[in-house]
């Protein structure tokens, strides 16, 4: 038996880099050649200009990564059509051999999670994805039917733990208070808070993903776990102090790391992201990727072949990880 | 200039009452006349069945309550034919008078929450709701961008405060510290973050939500403004004692209450979510309406008019709600 996680890590093996391409389709940036002449495109219009950007993304991009993180809001943006295109999307990068992450940021209580859970990653799912990105605020209950899929169909789901933009701070960065204790909470979970006093709410958030990560590490070989579980975190490259403390608090958790390049991550902020063995994250680029015909530095192949700038970003952005952070050891053992 | 919440306040005078209907179709729990007989059935049969129920709901409920509330989970969860179904749904709803509030609990960073605010709620739209569920992990600067598309299109959104499901409490009811400012915080967010020394996380949520209210109160006639702005808050009928507190400290901010009925909130607890006016809340039914005809008070329609029981459990909760709550008084003035 084995995880998402588990084939997360063995394909970050076979590519040799930890490179999750963000799938974030925007009409604005498309290459000329693929916009959508209209002045006011119809939503099929732009959902078959989608369609053709995005597999030729995948087509570039999966012989070289491990996976790609489709944004559902872009998709969702445009309409039916557009959720029609993604669903279309995801079995295309399967077949690829493409590993999909679907960053929908959902949640629900219970039974509405159940829904989203089985809807998205389960075993008939329309969808399919093979990973998903939730949102905690909610509480455990409403996490737990997510964890349930996912082990149940070997996917997997990352949960937001501390998110890359500076807003994040207002709910996440909150010091717990020494009676941290909710009040309805019995004494065993009093006990356990007391521990979290002075501490940010994100390293309560921290703990849980971890100990569900903990909970779902399954057996490779006989005896030997695998180091890292069914259910990962969400940390942004922008907090490069808070993303090396969280590689120490949360062992069993693989690592999905936005914010690197657009968003201002540098490779020496999310090189702390990685174990010693060079594991244990993916970092996620959308725009830097995707866009990468309009950079000066890829002038050469003019818009008329964004796909060689796609390659080439991507091949540059693998070669710093490789260079500059552990993840250079990913496919030596 | 008037807000959702405006239009929402109106349509509560107008039908005399503050019921929400939520849409959560479940093909096991559809009256046997409308679910597909075959043992698998295709997603597109699925889709059919929940377009004709939920057409059936909206025909009987429209002329009784003043919006209903799609769960984007259960539409979602039978694929892109789903999706479509919803699309046309939210249209046909508000053609009959209804407003609609999707229940999404959407978020993301800045630029892709963006993309969820204009693509669910903008002006150009391909879904159009009325109002959308929000959600607040990912903090200010992510709430900003529904805020913007709401006031410009006069539409509104509720963000999550205090959910109705027991694990909500692992987060939200953490408390907070003495020194509760995040590392980062300039002195005036330290001095104003002290005052929320002791109390819930969910109350720092409640502040924000309520400040963002208060600044979307829009003039209604010359010199009076409005009392609730186009922001709301989720608040769930699970925990009295937290809404009747809330009440207080959220005077600016409509509430959409859930956990009525099946979850087990009841009259009495939800009766403190209204203000003196008989105003300030809609409280959600979702099972307990959809699926009344299962239910032995309802046994004299049978199945077959399983319209009858939702017509019946709807005026069962709005005598309810007017017999015993402040909700009496809504359509007097």
């Amino acid at each position: 038996m084995s995880t998402f996680i588990d084939q997360l890590r063995q394909r970050c093996h076979t590519c040799g880099n930890p490179v999750l391409v963000g799938l974030d389709p925007r009409l604005e940036s498309l290459p000329p050649s693929i916009r959508p002449s209209a002045p006011k495109p119809s939503s099929e219009s732009i959902a078959a200009a989608y369609n053709t950007f995005c597999r030729g993304v995948i087509d570039v991009v999966a012989p070289l990564v491990p996976a790609i993180k489709p944004q559902a809001a872009f998709f969702e943006e445009i309409g039916p059509a557009g959720m029609a295109v993604l669903a279309g999307l995801i079995p295309y990068a399967q077949s690829k051999g493409l590993l999909v992450i679907l960053d929908g940021k959902r949640n629900d209580i219970g039974s509405t999670a159940a829904a989203y859970a089985a809807g998205l990653l389960g075993r008939n799912s329309p969808w399919h994805a093979d990973a998903l990105t939730v949102s905690p605020y909610l509480g455990e209950d409403s996490v737990q039917p997510f964890v349930d899929v996912a082990v149940e169909r070997e996917a997997g789901i990352f949960v937001l733990v501390k998110t890359s933009n500076p807003g994040g701070a207002m709910l996440q960065d909150l010091t717990i208070g020494v009676s941290a204790s909710n009040r309805d909470a019995d004494t065993v979970k009093r006990e356990n808070l007391a521990s979290f006093a002075g501490r940010p709410v994100y390293e309560r958030v921290a703990a849980f993903v971890n100990s569900l990560a903990e909970s779902t590490r399954m057996e490779q070989q006989a005896g030997i776990r695998s180091p890292y579980g069914a259910v990962g975190a969400v940390v942004g490259a922008t907090w490069p102090a808070q993303l090396a403390e969280l590689r120490q608090q949360m062992p069993a958790t693989w690592f999905l790391v936005p914010g690197f390049g657009a968003q201002g991550g540098t490779v020496a902020d999310i090189a702390a992201a990685f174990d010693a063995r060079g594991e244990g994250a993916v970092i996620n680029n959308s725009r830097g990727i995707l866009f990468a015909y309009k950079k000066s530095e890829y002038a050469e192949f003019g818009a008329a072949r964004w796909e060689r700038a796609v390659e080439a970003a991507t091949r540059k952005m693998i070669d710093q990880l490789r260079t500059d952070t552990t993840a250079g050891r990913l496919g030596q053992s």
